[in-house]
């Protein structure tokens, strides 16, 4: 029996800091002055921000993969946009407990490291931290041949924002008459992918290199376009006016996300042709026979972030380019979507 | 071709609730008064604690997986202690970096939601958090049948301590003459998997079900042993007296993170009689074959946890436990454990 090393049981730790290597200057991109060396490698260090009020600030936590986004990210050999769907994932849902992103940490885990391959994921990781104002603290790369199947990896991403206690939206204050406003999303975000890989890929066989006229570039294109980043826009309406209620909206889709904003008594409306759909979500309904609940209940349906304001604040977020698209109604909980059959 | 659901292609949301109410109540136990209802579901809040020195307080965040141990679970069909170990990667590493565990969340990735599984992992995560005063604020459970085979799942953890800038181990206040204190670790902790594993498991055809009178146990148990938490012991002696460097012993082995704590000019010798070598260890270095450097560069050797102090200090040190293990000498980064060949 031959002397066994690390390596030789699949694990290549001078892969992995050469992988450190490479990606510590994307990094160093993110960082600020308040990021703070630390007196050990294996912890991220940075200086809380000074609270502006006079309540103790909260930590907001959150995180979260792409789901299997990946694998058309895999099969297009195109990562860098799944880096920035990471980050925006994560960040995405801080903004909607009205917290500013602090600190980013990947979690990479694959079979095989392939620095290319981890390189680009990190330089969109990065490239979104920089876009939000959000350091990126730290990480982990896992090299598991056993876990994954050659070619396989996994991702998640984990955040953290700071908001001051009196600067959470409050739903308990959301009334009938409120108005729901809403920023576009930017296509399928990172969300209903088994579903739409087994329709569009397995089902209807199509391509991803397929050039589709009514999307206006390829299947692979449109299905990678990376995630919205809604913390500037959904932190400066909370900075201008008083917000009832915010969602972004992923697992659930637009009904289940929708929905889960409701305190009791209430319902909202959301008028169908107050925002664009975008054309994809349009293709998988159709070739896969979904129903419009179905279909509503999986993907956003165009409306990437959601937001209450009272009536009175409504001008103010559509000044700010935010879509007027419904309103809260009296009722027992329903996400009336307006969609008709056909 | 029939309608297609979300749950046909794959996903299940309704396992994915069930799942959600399952944990809460484990969640719930970790749950301390600065914990703050979130205005939606998907960002966990925590009140920061009031500072106490007069310095800015330090955020500390690091994230780890279980690696290739979550493969040795699957076969023993435990899952308990992985979720401590899960727990114990990350805040190990915060406690390194002398900081306080605020906050921790998981992501769990799976091929098909098994909901006795996964409850067990995050019972487990949560008895960690409970154990180290760490709040379980939320995470993520991911079904992807496409990215895991059939059973296959993987973990990530991800943590946020505090310190106060001034309470940091400064690595450079390390002088020739120090002394290092150490604690035992618990076996393998979760590290050195893949090559523990070909060599028990696939060459030497070992049964995880042997009874192993070495071990006082079985194999399969002596293996799940969960990493040992050092946040108390660690922490209380930082309270105590000031510690010049600390490093939790994972990946790299001993001989890689007690290489990692050391500035130019300084070497450190560590006593092979000093501290208990598990058997486990010497098991697997005997039946791979390995040489020691090859072993130390990948297990803990039977040391979990490595500080530094000066050498009045070391007798505090050994009043509460710790193992008094080696010393700093002048030298080149070397680290010499003084293991001899057979």
């Amino acid at each position: 029996m031959s002397s066994l090393t690390y390596r030789k049981a699949g694990v290549d730790v001078h892969a992995a800091a050469e992988f450190v290597a490479r990606i510590r200057p994307l990094a160093g991109s993110t960082h600020t002055g308040d990021v703070v060396t630390p007196p050990s490698g294996f912890a991220g260090l940075i200086r809380l921000p000074a609270g502006t009020g006079t309540e103790t600030p909260l930590l907001a936590a959150t995180c979260d993969g792409v789901g299997t986004k990946l694998l058309v990210a895999r099969a297009m050999g195109e990562y860098e946009g799944l880096g920035r769907d990471l980050v925006a994932m994560s960040v995405n849902d801080l903004a909607a407990a009205g917290s500013r992103p602090l600190l980013f940490l990947d979690y990479l885990a694959t079979a095989r490291l392939d620095l290319a391959q981890l390189e680009s994921i990190v330089r969109g990781v990065a490239a979104a931290c920089c876009d939000v104002g959000c350091v990126l603290l730290g990480g982990e790369t896992a090299e598991m041949p056993d876990v994954y199947a050659d070619g396989g990896l996994d991702l998640a991403g984990f955040a953290v924002g700071i908001v001051e206690g009196n600067a959470l939206p409050d739903p308990s204050t959301m009334r009938s008459g409120d108005i729901v406003v809403a920023l576009p999303s930017s296509g399928l975000h990172a969300n209903g992918f088994s579903l739409t890989r087994r329709i569009l890929l397995e089902r209807s066989e199509l391509d991803l290199e397929a050039f589709l006229p009514e999307l206006g570039r390829t299947l692979g294109a449109e299905l990678l376009r990376p995630t919205a980043l809604y913390v500037e826009p959904a932190l400066g309406l909370m900075g201008d006016v008083s917000v009832r209620a915010a969602a972004h909206v992923t697992g659930g889709g637009l009904l289940g996300r929708a929905g889960a904003m409701l305190p009791g008594g209430l319902s909202m409306v959301i008028a169908p042709d107050t925002y664009p759909r975008p054309p994809i979500i349009e293709l998988i309904r159709t070739l896969g026979d979904l129903s419009w609940e179905e279909t509503a209940a999986t993907f956003n349906m165009g409306l990437g972030f959601l937001v209450v304001v009272a009536p009175q604040d409504a001008p103010t977020a559509e000044e700010r380019g935010w879509l007027r698209v419904g309103e809260l109604v009296a009722g027992d909980g329903k996400v009336d979507l307006g969609y008709t059959t056909g």
